[in-house]
């Protein structure tokens, strides 16, 4: 494949925060009435200013700064010392042992983990799992590394309230087509749903079955809503701990993104491949960024209750205010602070839409095609928000669609 | 490529910052003597606690975490402001334009510039000339994306003091063999010597006779001593722009490296593949890190010299000692912090002799093997290093040439 080609495939128009580098072009001729005022919600992300980061994490930056060189220079998979702090935290959070030393990296992120993770699973030709709707950059990453992605299907939309709807037999069938490595997020992401422990347990048993690799992405699983039951992957009796890496990071629920921290954990092998890439990606994370995971999982009494109520507070107004509109299907979400309401037919595209929902409305969300091309009449809101702020944007989505309904 | 082959050829057991991993089996055997008594130095990477951040740095970082959302999440390619700020910077440091819209990219890292630039510009079985020696990073990049290397060689041991000595008849093969892309390091790693007007012209015209794409690391070209003098390969009259990316970062010189800063800047097209492709890596450099570049080609005047006299300094009593013990051969190096000595031959393998250095007299050094197959019999030393700490470990690599000659 030339590079051109291979970069071509890589479009980040859409792409969250890149909002700023779109053309509106040809827009004003479909644009109907006055903007709508109002102030603007960016809900491609979460607003950290709105739910802050963890208090405690600009001083152990601090530290780390004023410890100097031990800091700056850590091992490429991160300091021993905050590994040694972190691996027992994850081991009780996820029910199963992590290994400090050989089975723990910290990344540049999440997204780091897991550009790392594929990379160390996935060679050119390898058939991938993946599921529709998930995470764009799973898709991408796949496609980097000239993998071949076999879709499996998450039906989100009529799966009861008790599963998040994944087509079990569809990844069985991916197996037994030769994918030998599964990817996907719990929570999901865009959905907000919550695989159930039965789920999990089949998706467990049939990795086990064809000695498949599974890496779970688990960003999203400490914000947990009020009747949640949240399930482990690596923690199943019938998983082989060597072909699983879960991957987890404090830039949504802990508002560190600005830190750049994530972190994957599991198969010492992949994770030991990992760190000889992370060699020539980017090194390290950054070295100073690394002490703020010494406050991860170490948080205030209360103050992961705090933020997940007032999440579910938004959440639920949200939900209200969306589902007040004709025509509009909304899954509730489980965990996380994902919505992908399902809009009515309009009379414009949906792509239009979205850019036309930024320029009357001053609300941005990503197009629901990001992550599965059978998703496109859908959007992915973070409410991640300032509550106020994001109800009144929601009922600007809303005036927009009745302005555009069909 | 099977994945196991392709990590295979990542090592990493001797890279700077991981001799913690390494095991010592075998070694005491060949040992001589007692171990030799001294502070243990580290001339594998610079030490940030010797040669501090530059002022101000942590006060701008503090200030980006005050800033919040905005700082926390920046385009992919770095925010804009901060971008604003260095282009101009850039080009009057580098002698030719910078756009910092869309010619500019912030990168965790100058890893991460290298690593973006070398994914966007070499596909499977692409031709790509590297020097011999260079930056050990260089080769393995071109050997993870399946790239073809072309070796060049650099003959910095024969070359007067007027020149680096690359064999520009062997970058024209390399060229006529079908090369296409020229990836080096000025002033070089591990050499510390710098290309000369005429060497540098003479690349810029073959470039352009054949071309090629060029991505020149200039990691380190702000730190030159008394009497060098250097060119910049993207202010040739003979490039093309567009096939010109010039990499560099306040990690070495400015002790930034905690932070994970770099910049990659030149080819539109490049820069614009080397974002999409940071979408999926990293998603961006620190969010928070990029506020410390405001300060970057902004330091307090006489800083810079300071730094420079106190390097040249360290460089000129280490030159002292090395070239006092007979048969090391040690070129003076213009501009960085890497000595690059070639020792006597000895009694022991060179790569047992790197151990037993970190073992008998706790000095780390990089084996001249990384850098090139031609190298074996040369270490690297990065001598930004307390001063006296630097010579009396360079003393105690002397004591142990001694001991061991063959």
């Amino acid at each position: 494949m030339s590079i051109e080609a291979k970069f071509k495939k890589l479009g980040t128009d859409n792409a969250p925060g890149q909002e700023v580098r779109q053309s509106a072009a040809g827009l004003e001729a479909l644009m109907r009435g006055a903007p709508l005022e109002g102030r603007p919600v960016d809900f491609s992300h979460g607003d950290v200013d709105a739910h802050e980061p963890t208090p405690g994490a600009f001083d152990l930056f601090s530290a780390g700064v004023m410890s100097g060189g031990v800091q700056a220079y850590t091992e490429y998979r991160g300091d021993l010392g905050i590994r040694d702090l972190l691996a027992p935290r994850l081991a009780a959070f996820t029910g199963a042992p992590v290994d400090a030393r050989d089975g723990l990296i910290i990344t540049p992120g999440t997204q780091g983990a897991l550009f790392l993770a594929v990379a160390a699973t996935v060679a050119r030709g390898d058939k991938v799992a993946i599921v529709q709707p998930d995470y764009f950059a799973n898709r991408k990453l796949v496609e980097f590394f000239e993998g071949e992605m076999v879709p499996v299907q998450l039906d989100y939309v009529s799966a009861d309230e008790t599963r998040a709807g994944l087509d079990l037999t569809g990844l069985e069938d991916a197996f037994k087509a030769g994918a030998r490595v599964f990817l996907f997020s719990n929570p999901n992401n865009p959905a907000g749903v919550v695989y159930s422990a039965e789920e999990i347990g089949q998706i467990a048993a049939l990795a086990a079955r064809y000695g498949a690799t599974v890496i779970a992405d688990q960003l999203y699983s400490r914000l947990r809503y009020a009747g949640a039951s949240y399930t482990h992957l690596r923690a199943e009796a019938a998983v082989d701990a060597e072909n699983v890496v879960t991957i987890m990071g404090p830039s949504k629920t802990e508002s560190l993104s600005g830190y750049r921290l994530g972190v994957a954990f599991g198969s010492r092998a992949i994770i030991a491949r990992m760190e000889k890439l992370q060699a020539i990606v980017s090194l390290r994370a950054a070295g100073y960024s690394q002490a703020v995971l010494r406050g991860w999982f170490d948080e205030a009494p209360g103050w992961m209750e705090d933020r997940i109520a007032r999440h579910q507070a938004i959440r639920d107004e949200l939900l209200r205010v969306l589902r007040g509109c004709e025509g509009v299907f909304a899954r509730t979400p489980q965990a996380g602070s994902y919505l992908f309401p399902r809009l009515p037919k309009l009379a414009v595209t949906p792509a239009e839409f979205v850019k036309i929902l930024r320029l009357q409305a001053g609300v941005v969300v990503t197009p629901g095609t990001e992550f599965s091309p059978h998703t496109a009449d859908s959007v992915r809101l973070n409410f991640s928000q300032d509550h106020e702020a994001a109800v009144a944007a929601a009922q600007r989505i809303v005036a927009l669609v009745e302005r555009y309904r069909a």
